[in-house]
């Protein structure tokens, strides 16, 4: 195993063309709790862009990241932070190839990274996220739906208008105008005893929380599906929430005049999830 | 100015979103001829992604390339090579942001690359293209359309589709089924005295050979329009050819079981497009 990079060959397609995919882990004291499912969406994703994967060499630089010492901003190390740090693990096509063809000896390149971890506002976790409605429409690719490839400009410039408008989050719709995802995170509806998320096998990112979710939900007495609802239904909702696998499950309070109360489900599932990391 | 990148940090938003845009130019002796237009059109993109752009930074950085010697496979340099390289300047957000959100204080990051000048085989550029139909259309994204930036999966897989079935090019389609763009190149058709090419205000990349194209085709007694025409009705064009501003201007000779002769309106523009880099 090559160490980390800090640095990275400038003919990386990562770069050039975005032509990787990537994993953010929220560790806890114990390693990282939710490792399989991480490890298993990279597998798919590399899969679809046929980039060689080798999970062994996945799990040796996850667990160099989570042996590596957190330097807080005073240059000294603490437990604490050791404990609650985020891995993000890179894996590219590597370097090469003329122009978009891949080149025929392929070398691929995994990169990674440790940051602190940085808990959401007490505010959004306990009182739920206010979001706005992101101005364009998420692209259909079904060749990329689903995956968590390095190609993320749609989200960056949707960021730029939550950013300038104060949301915690945005909305995204898909190409029919109903809920897609958030920002950076997945979305659930409950009516009554269904759970609701969209399907993202046209456009989206599906989430190693959301998979989680989908797996444990069913526990609380709801039936999951993995359906579209329209804009307007979701005004009916019981409740909705909102999760991704480093800041946890947050209920989702309103979007624009629309408000929902914190429901049990969310506020359930939210105790769960962080008990993983404890 | 800071010297060539070899390596980048590996936090740079470039790698982790593909945040930022790219120009490959095509050097001649006297320099770089395309240079207004790859500097417009990095500008723009750069305007559009709200990413500072500077100018005399672009020039800068073009002209060290230029006066780079390329060292050849047996390390010794030629002036054939100097003459004819390809410079690939690529310009992020540079590092830092917390996930998509980009930083406060903003700090661009240029990275530039020579490359050796290879010109297509001369079946390509003598007889033309033979092209094939790329399986999945393009998506609409407005907020992207035509910049070259650095989200290019789309293209990387379908280059994939392309070198397995051994075309020269592969067409793509837009959502609406009619023809956008090739993998790495833009479309024209003539039809009598009307030239057509893709409008690309929703999808597509707006090729500085295609700018290149429509500022110099009217002088060949034919009417530039930017606009999308089926793929049934390209069947009738007089002629069809692509253009990128490495490969120059080429005939399209076959798509599929369908063929079109080499017209005089491609291999006038070819010899004026050639002639810009003697």
């Amino acid at each position: 195993m090559a160490p980390p990079l800090t640095y990275i060959p400038a003919n990386d397609r990562g770069l050039a063309y975005g032509d990787g995919v990537f994993e953010t882990l929220r560790l806890s004291a114990s390693g990282a709790p939710l490792r399989a499912l991480h490890k298993e969406r990279m597998r798919q994703g590399a899969a679809r862009l046929s980039i060689p994967f080798d999970g062994e060499t996945f799990d040796r630089y996850l667990d160099a990241l989570i042996e590596e010492t957190v330097e807080g901003a005073n240059g000294a190390s603490s437990a604490a932070a050791q404990q609650s740090g985020v891995a993000k693990i890179i894996l590219t096509r590597g370097s090469g190839g003329r122009g978009y063809a891949a080149p025929a000896a392929m070398s691929p390149r995994w990169i990674t990274q440790r940051f602190p971890f940085v808990s959401r506002p007490a505010r959004q976790r306990d009182d739920g996220l206010a979001l706005g409605l992101c101005r364009e429409p998420v692209a259909d690719l079904p060749s990329l739906a689903g995956l968590k490839h390095l190609n993320r400009l749609d989200q960056v410039l949707a960021q730029q208008q939550v950013s300038a408008a104060g949301w915690d989050e945005g909305m995204l719709l898909d190409q029919r105008g109903r809920p897609l995802e958030l920002t950076s995170m997945n979305l659930f509806f409950r009516f009554a005893n269904e759970l609701f998320t969209p399907d993202l096998r046209s456009a989206g990112v599906a989430g190693v929380a959301r998979a989680w979710c989908l797996q444990h939900a069913s526990s609380h007495g709801v039936t999951c599906r993995q359906q579209n609802v329209s804009l307007s239904r979701l005004r009916e909702a019981d409740e909705v929430f909102a999760c991704n696998s480093v800041a946890g499950i947050l209920p989702v309070r309103k979007l624009a005049l629309w408000q929902w109360p914190v429901g049990k489900l969310a506020r359930s599932l939210q105790r769960e999830f962080d008990a993983l990391f404890v």
